[in-house]
């Protein structure tokens, strides 16, 4: 197969690594050619990752291709994966041209975070080949890929596309701000943050107890599930019947902080206590080699 | 080393497995005759888990007793878990029988996950020995132990005293109702719940993205750190001033859910379609199995 991958930043360059590891051909384009030009150096670190996971394993690596221009790059491809700025009207512009120059029957995918199918849709010639498939990052070592579009059979040949990369894609109803991901993280992340502000634990303490008690816990179980092992022979039914009462009155008690000044230094002390000294790149070291080592005992990519 | 396990229900058969494999005797009461003489056949799976887990290698297994009152479990002993129904008054009039038969320097700990020291404390005679030391379910095998005193001394007695258990201990500043974990939870389950009411997603679409994205990443990095690795090099400091207003605006449309009955319908159907005919019990051995072989890969007990 071979695929577009348009913007060549962090998301960029991990799906090109994650495509040429499965065999895929990979044209890139960025507006700035310093940028494509560093694909080639810049996948080292994620393709070794890749094979380190075993993925890919059998296959052939697939060649990267530079290309100066969008439409250069949507020649003859199965799917362009678009990873442009969040903003409508660049994104927008970008599947114009893309949508007329690549075959009619390949899938348009955009990595957007934060915006939606129905406002980036607007405008093309082709809106049922166009799907959001948002990865979670760090894209090449996370397995999920959330996908929503309108038409049912592009969904399912999308899904088809990053199931057979290792992904684990999960498909929405509906569009929405943030897809399924996001809006938990930033649900989660406003009590960890109003725990902090309120002054019951500080910053490394929030973090220490998400990630030896719910964060792995999810690892293994969804939220809704775990309540409906909560509920114990009766299951989510009992749990709800029981313990609902009491979860609204819970919910009713969560903090609704502000980034004031004072808590965005709380937040920065805070992380910085925890790094303890070590830099961005080394916390991101340590980060993927535990990804690494769960995906790999837990045989989930 | 003798601790006295109060309550004999799931959290303190947990707790009684982990002591004993740790070599501490364990003196087990509950007001139920049959629950207490249970606890010799309940331990069985949870101590062959944590056998599998490597924990209280080359210590011999401790002593099981089984007390017929409260007091007599409490004797000589250097801790006490309580493990009773959440209920103010029940647990304070056992902590008023205890803390006469305890050795005055023993500590008595509360595995309370929904009340708050500051109530439990009232009418001790002894409160500075007064810890609420929660686990995370299930107890015995995740590293989680949020513990809250007012006594220093104390709470690093205890922090000691959980650690060797291969525990991960975590320090709150002050009391607070679901302590972090719990609190992160609601937060996080009153989003999913509203994915799902909202039709943005299906039960089981919400917990596979939780598992494969957000619960995988953060059982390797907290949620603070995870936005300070999100601001790059610039870390927590640049992500705040360039992304903090977008989360606050994130924030406001976030789900307030309720739990009417239509909506306890989408919950218990999408549960049961997830759960495709597996019951509570297997779906239990499967996390359990999930969690072993987490934790064994990244050495976190």
């Amino acid at each position: 197969m071979k695929v577009a991958v348009l913007g060549c930043g962090l998301i960029g360059v991990s799906w090109t690594a994650l495509f040429l590891v499965h065999g895929h051909d990979v044209a890139v384009w960025d507006p700035s050619p310093t940028a494509r030009d560093g694909v080639a150096d810049r996948i080292a670190l994620p393709m070794a990752q890749l094979v380190e996971l075993g993925l890919g394993k059998g296959r052939s690596r697939g060649r990267l291709i530079s290309c100066a221009e969008p439409e250069e790059a949507a020649q003859g491809v199965d799917l362009v994966q678009e990873n442009a700025p969040e903003n409508v009207p660049l994104k927008r512009a970008l599947y114009t041209r893309v949508d007329a120059a690549a075959p009619v029957d390949a899938i348009i995918a955009s990595s957007t975070s934060s915006l939606v199918w129905s406002d980036l849709a607007v405008g093309m010639t082709h809106p049922q080949r166009f799907v959001t498939a948002h990865p979670f990052n760090p894209p090449h070592l996370m397995p999920l890929v959330e996908i929503f579009g309108r038409d049912p059979a592009t969904v399912s040949r999308a899904e088809a596309f990053y199931q057979d990369l290792g992904r684990r894609t999960v498909r929405l109803r509906r569009d929405a701000v943030g897809h399924i991901a996001n809006r938990l993280s930033s649900a989660l992340w406003r009590e960890a943050v109003n725990i902090v502000a309120d002054g019951i634990a500080d910053v490394a303490e929030v973090d220490a107890a998400l990630v030896h008690g719910p964060g792995l816990r999810w690892s293994v179980v969804g939220a809704h599930m775990a309540y409906h092992l909560g509920g114990g022979p009766g299951g989510m039914a009992h749990y709800l019947s029981h313990l609902g009462p009491s979860q609204e009155r819970r919910w009713s008690t969560l903090g609704k902080p502000v980034l004031t000044p004072e808590v965005c230094d709380l937040l920065i002390a805070g992380v910085e206590a925890e790094a303890a000294g070590r830099s961005v790149a080394e916390l991101e070291a340590e980060r993927d080699a535990g990804l690494i080592a769960t995906i790999k005992a837990r045989d989930i990519s």
